[in-house]
């Protein structure tokens, strides 16, 4: 029973690395389009979320079939219980890259030339994916250090957002005129932003997965964890 | 057969109300949350995302149930298939809701007054609400023309959307210290714009699933359609 429960693990597992991965391209492309001003990718990143949607499914009914079949406690409990709730922040990056993607269609319709260097918001897509792969990987290494540094870097990403806005919000009080693609940028960096809140969420499931203690005042309901 | 199938769609007609009234209670609240300053109920709004996630789950798995065994064909079939895909938009205002509250928790923790009055956002919200309701009221009246009306009220939500924008823009122009605020606030407005969007979607899929016709260049699977 033991070693068919181990194998049931190591598929979640897998199919965890996969949807981490999908949104990992995501992001990727999503970035991609912005700074090679392609329609046509950001569009692909639109259409490609609802394969991270499927996937964040096939995760839960696994999971479900999981906590019923193999009735697991303790930490196989809770690793099975953090997936479930991991898979939600994972989808709600998806989301968020689709969301970017939308903007960036707005934007390059309008055939403007970038009011701003994209140095910044190029860094926060690179940390956030980091961030992402970082927390997937301490989930299936069950490495809380890992899952600490994590953790850590969401203030790097918040350091950038502010960079970003701090010069956009300069950028509109000299002139006005360039507001709504200040507006524009500001929204998609602040979309990057929440990409490393939900990456930090995961990390933080990752430490409640292997020590059982809320970081940062999370809360599980009260059944998934008993 | 006929007769157990007929009861079966009124049930997916319920669950649909019912996941109805629980965004526009999630949009109510946020908005309330906002205008009232009220850091709790912008906390209940977060929590209460999951249990219309759930309710997405549970008609999800209504709607395979009825595909499988039902075999449905033409009109049946598009409003079953209609359905699904209407509910990952109500999923997703859902989730703005809920993004929206975390930005007012945010707004609320740093105690400044508001920057500009909040009457457009709250036109914003209201609009939405009427556009959602509309929308799933149009689906189980099979009305056309009621799902025609939301997808026109989109213009109204995406003026309102300009509108703040553009008074944040001139604010931030005259001061930039103001930026912070005036993002969080834009923020809050691009949610409630995408809250339209949603609404607006679901309205296309009302009327795919009456006529079988897309409108805005929408797609649907082609197994689903057949």
């Amino acid at each position: 029973m033991r070693t068919h429960f181990d194998k049931q693990l190591n598929k979640l597992n897998d199919e965890l690395i996969e949807m981490g991965s999908m949104i990992e391209k995501a992001i990727e492309h999503t970035i991609k389009a912005l700074v090679t001003q392609d329609i046509d990718l950001a569009k692909y990143v639109i259409d490609s979320d609802e394969q991270i949607n499927r996937q964040e499914r096939d995760i839960e009914s696994l999971c479900l079939k999981l906590l019923l079949q193999q009735q697991p406690v303790a930490r196989d409990l809770r690793q099975i219980s953090s997936a479930l709730k991991m898979i939600t922040d994972m989808e709600r990056i998806g989301d968020h890259a689709s969301d970017i993607s939308e903007i960036i269609v707005t934007l390059l319709k309008r055939e403007e030339s970038y009011i701003k260097h994209l140095d910044h918001i190029q860094s926060m897509a690179k940390e956030t994916s980091v961030m992402l792969v970082g927390s997937v990987d301490a989930f299936v290494n069950r490495n809380q250090l890992q899952a600490a540094a994590v953790i850590e870097k969401d203030d790097v990403v918040d350091d950038l957002f502010r960079k970003v806005q701090s010069e956009l919000v300069q950028l509109i009080h000299e002139d006005p005129n360039c507001g709504e693609q200040a507006t524009d940028l500001l929204m998609i960096a602040k979309y990057f932003e929440r990409i490393g809140d939900h990456a930090t969420n995961i990390s933080e499931w990752v430490i409640f997965s292997l020590t059982g203690e809320h970081v940062h005042g999370k809360l599980i309901p009260e059944e998934q964890t008993q």
